[in-house]
């Protein structure tokens, strides 16, 4: 089973690294679980100057297990990119295909959320509607494997979705536990 | 106003960007307020494998109004690397000192939680029992400006802290509602 984080110039930093830790852990449960943040080159800063090298390139989102999309500013320069939107080749009926706050403009843009609703981060909303979406005000937004998120700590939401839809109760459990403060739920997971 | 927050090779993800992340967003409310990632090298590697580019030296530590350990498996070589101990010139008179999860073993070492009591991730609470430190089950614990937070979401605790310390409550009522879900208290930022 394997995850693509999708990145880009301009991304926001926790939009990407908030799923990559969750994401990672399901390792601890999970020998056959890969996660790879993908890019269009070696190297994408992100909003707050992070230098992040790529471990592929976005392709490998067309045979991936799960597709998450992340957000930030340069989403509104792909989704005017043909070229860009044209490298994805993504079909719902075997792909989570997901995303985090203005990530939601790109599955718009690649027509998978044509007829839905969906959530995504208010700077964002105006430009998602002029899609013929119907943008909610929810932290999580679910049909059947497309799920959109907003809010930066909804990225635990949709980590959880994913880890349950895919995997186990149980092992979403321990990795959502393993990040809890200490006092408050926190149960290891090594 | 500057922070540095304190990398290594085998550093937990989320111990550094979550925090770099929710630190960056004051910028949007101060512009005197800089964020630096340091380390020892040019680029440390994380748990999960990123290869991350650090922004300057632990030297500047030294001058910093924050100094921010963050946390992970590589602690346990730093605490026992004396050259590495001594580049440290830290004084909790003049600068807010603070860890997440196991970085509380750095402070230990470093004689800063002499007589105090601390809170650190499970997996060292022996080791750092073994400095003589009373280590208590909670999320965060403050004397002073020496600080301990443990259990990665507490990180957001620990931020909250130094910017009503440091700045203001406005600020960081702010910062802590830009990174809500969305319909669970997320207001923009900017």
């Amino acid at each position: 089973m394997n995850v693509t984080i999708v990145a880009f110039d301009k991304f926001t930093d926790i939009d990407v690294f908030l799923p990559w830790d969750l994401l990672n852990r399901v390792k601890f449960r999970n020998k056959d679980w890969t996660v790879k943040i993908v890019g269009t080159k070696p190297v994408h800063r992100s909003v707050c100057g992070i230098e992040l090298p790529m471990h592929g390139d976005i392709a490998e989102c067309n045979t991936a297990d799960i597709v998450f999309f992340s957000s930030g500013p340069g989403t509104r320069e792909l989704i005017k990119d043909k070229n860009y939107l044209q490298q994805f080749n993504l079909d719902p009926e075997r792909q989570i295909i997901c995303s985090m706050c203005s990530g939601a403009l790109i599955l718009a843009a690649l027509g998978h959320l044509d007829g839905l609703t969906a959530t995504t981060y208010p700077t964002a909303t105006e430009q998602l509607k002029s899609y013929g979406i119907d943008v909610v005000q929810e932290p999580l937004v679910i049909h059947g494997n497309i799920a959109t998120a907003a809010g930066c700590l909804a990225a635990i939401k949709l980590v959880s979705w994913i880890i349950d839809t895919k995997l186990s109760r149980e092992i979403r459990e321990d990795v959502i536990a393993s990040i809890q403060p200490v006092g408050q739920g926190l149960e290891c997971i090594y």
